[in-house]
């Protein structure tokens, strides 16, 4: 029997500043829309707001670019401190042309600018302030469970949404960058179908799935909503939890990963991760 | 002011055959759960079906597969006639491996093997029937809206759904394959954020992401539920409603399109479409 699912945004979260307790934040935002945390919900993050608590921002004004930002930075159309600060968050840079500087970042992921953005971050006098990914989006995921379940009595699910561009398809989507307490990505090869054929090729990123669901209703209201409870969902307790990591691509995987012109830049594998 | 959303799978459809109404047969179904339209409410399908109402179904029995598909079918690891449909399907070969066939459909769609598949198909006593994409997702989406909303008297949205892998990323996502009623693709730049920046480059694909979520939504139940509807979602209505189509990257916008070693098969353009 398929049940209803809910979305429920969180609303009335101040804006997050180094330092706060996310934790402390969501429990006060739900008390004043007079909910409660039930056994089963996810809390989905948008990552700025975890990176903002975390204190991953930087000001371009400290920062020196180096002889390799200063030679791409022309070819990507980017200030080559804001380059700078890219390659320091990347272990391989995959794509740069103006426009598109796609990398794979410490982590792992493979995207856009490693994920360094300024979009809704305050700004000081001089100086423009970045905004880092989470040094360990899998760890944010499970510190803030560990804490909404000790402090609610009631067992989560907590994931970390960012946004990323894709091959082959036009816009951005809500990616899985962090989770803790779901299985983000379901093997269902072997399994039959409703007519017992014999399922050949089925992973399901449900990860990615329930991170873009929650990214369409973070963008309901004008100003975005960075917080969201998903309620009703069926999911699977991973033991072990290995986060969102089983979303990421080996590159050895990834016949799309190098497209032609790459090679330029691959040769030079950043030597700092 | 963000509002709770609702996903509500349709549960109880019969296996759709060739020739079904899907009109009637997801009011019936509606009905027998004591659910009603809602002005607003986006209905989201399974692609398979539609392509089974349509009859979009082929028997391998009566293929006989050309030079290219006998050419292609070892290096594909696929029955040369199963190969044989795909290339029919399609208007370019993108890549081929064992096991990784990618082209661009006539539709313009990247993806494994033209959308080809035999899951959650009946098969009957000699042969194998495959099941292909709907000739014209949106159109589909378009007629089916139509007919519910003069049945029902409410405004609705109309989606169809398939699943994609991707490059980068592990496992497939619910994807947008037809649209009607609904803009899939949301240009936010030159908006400002929260903090009075000019947002760049966000182009955000609401199609896309709606479309994973009930995906998600429809592989909750053991069987899976190929219909969901989607209440208290925002959007904005289409004028002119291009459909699904914004969502597809034109090839020469797409740096990761073609891999190195494609252009033995790029050189190749099918000329059947």
């Amino acid at each position: 029997m398929a049940e209803k699912i809910h979305f429920i945004p969180i609303t009335g979260l101040p804006v997050v500043q180094p330092g706060d307790d996310l934790a402390d934040l969501l429990l006060t935002a739900l008390s004043k829309m007079g909910e409660t945390l039930q056994n089963g919900d996810v809390i989905a993050l948008a990552q700025k707001i975890v990176s903002k608590s975390e204190g991953q921002l930087i000001n371009l004004a400290g920062i020196t670019a180096g002889e390799l930002a200063h030679e791409i930075a022309p070819l990507a159309a980017k200030d080559p401190r804001h380059v700078e600060v890219i390659l320091r968050e990347s272990k391989q840079i995959i794509w740069v042309s103006p426009g598109i500087f796609v990398v794979e970042t410490y982590h792992g992921y493979v995207c856009a600018n490693a994920g360094v953005d300024r979009s809704n971050i305050e700004q000081e006098g001089n100086g423009e302030i970045l905004c880092l990914l989470p040094r360990n989006p899998d760890a944010s995921a499970a510190n803030l469970r560990a804490t909404l379940e000790k402090r609610t009595g009631v067992k989560l699910a907590v994931i970390i949404n960012d946004t990323h561009g894709r091959p082959f398809r036009m816009g951005g989507v809500g990616v899985l960058l962090g989770a803790s307490g779901i299985v983000a990505l379901h093997d269902e090869r072997g399994q039959t179908d409703m007519f017992g054929y014999r399922l050949q090729a089925t992973l399901t990123a449900m990860g990615d799935e329930l991170a873009a669901a929650t990214s369409l209703v973070m963008g309901q209201s004008a100003q975005g909503v960075p917080a969201v409870i998903v309620r009703g969902l069926s999911y699977e307790r991973p033991d072990p939890d290995l986060g969102a990591k089983p979303l990421i691509r080996p590159g050895d995987k990834d016949v799309f990963r190098y497209p032609p012109g790459s090679d330029t830049w691959r040769a030079r594998v950043l030597p700092h991760w």
